[in-house]
C-alpha cells in the first residue's frame, strides 16, 4: 500500500517536474537524465505517452531532428505550456504551504 | 486542462493529508471542516470513499457512536496508518526538495 500511496504523491508533481526541465528543448532520454541528475527518477514508459499527452494537449512543441545515429524527436514548451508551468508552481507552493501547515 | 493537472496535482497529497488529521479521531464531516479550516479543500465525494479504502487498506479503524442525533461513524489512524503517515511524510519532504531545486 505505502508503495502505491508513494507513486500517487508523485504523480501529480510529474507534470510540473517535465514542464519546468522543457523551457530549453529535451528529447526523452536527455529528459529522464535531466530529471534524475536532479533527484527526479522516471521512467520510460512514464515519460514518453506524458510527453505526448501534453503535447496532444498543446502544451509542447514537439520536432523531429537527426543529430546523432538516428533521428530524435526534440520537445519544448509551447506558450500555454508556459503559462501552466508558471499556474502549476503557484499552486504547487500554495501546497507545499498548506500540508507544512497539516503535518506540524 | 490547467484544472485536471491542479486536480492531480492535490490527488497524491490528499492520503498524506487526511492520514495528518487522523491521529486524533474524527467524523467525516469533522475532518472536511478541519483541513479546510486548514487551507486543503476536499469535497465529500472524495473523501468518504477514500477512508472507506484506507480502512480496507488496514490504515484506519473506524467505529460507530451515537452522540448527537445520528450516528456518526470516528476515523483514526491504525499502528500501520501511523507508521505510513511517518513513511509519506518523509517521501513528501523529499518530494518538496526536489521540486525546490527543479524549479528554481
Amino acid at each position: 500500500m505505502t508503495d502505491n500511496l508513494t507513486l500517487e504523491l508523485r504523480r501529480g508533481a510529474i507534470v510540473l517536474a517535465v514542464l519546468s526541465q522543457l523551457e530549453k528543448e529535451q528529447y526523452g532520454y536527455s529528459l529522464i537524465k535531466l530529471l534524475a541528475d536532479r533527484g527526479m527518477e522516471i521512467d520510460q514508459g512514464t515519460i514518453y505517452p506524458l510527453l505526448r499527452r501534453l503535447e496532444a494537449n498543446g502544451l509542447l512543441l514537439s520536432e523531429w531532428r537527426v543529430e546523432g545515429p538516428r533521428p530524435r524527436r526534440y520537445y519544448r514548451a509551447s506558450p500555454a505550456g508556459k503559462a501552466t508551468l508558471e499556474a502549476l508552481g503557484n499552486e504547487w507552493k500554495r501546497l507545499v504551504e498548506v500540508m507544512e501547515g497539516l503535518m506540524s
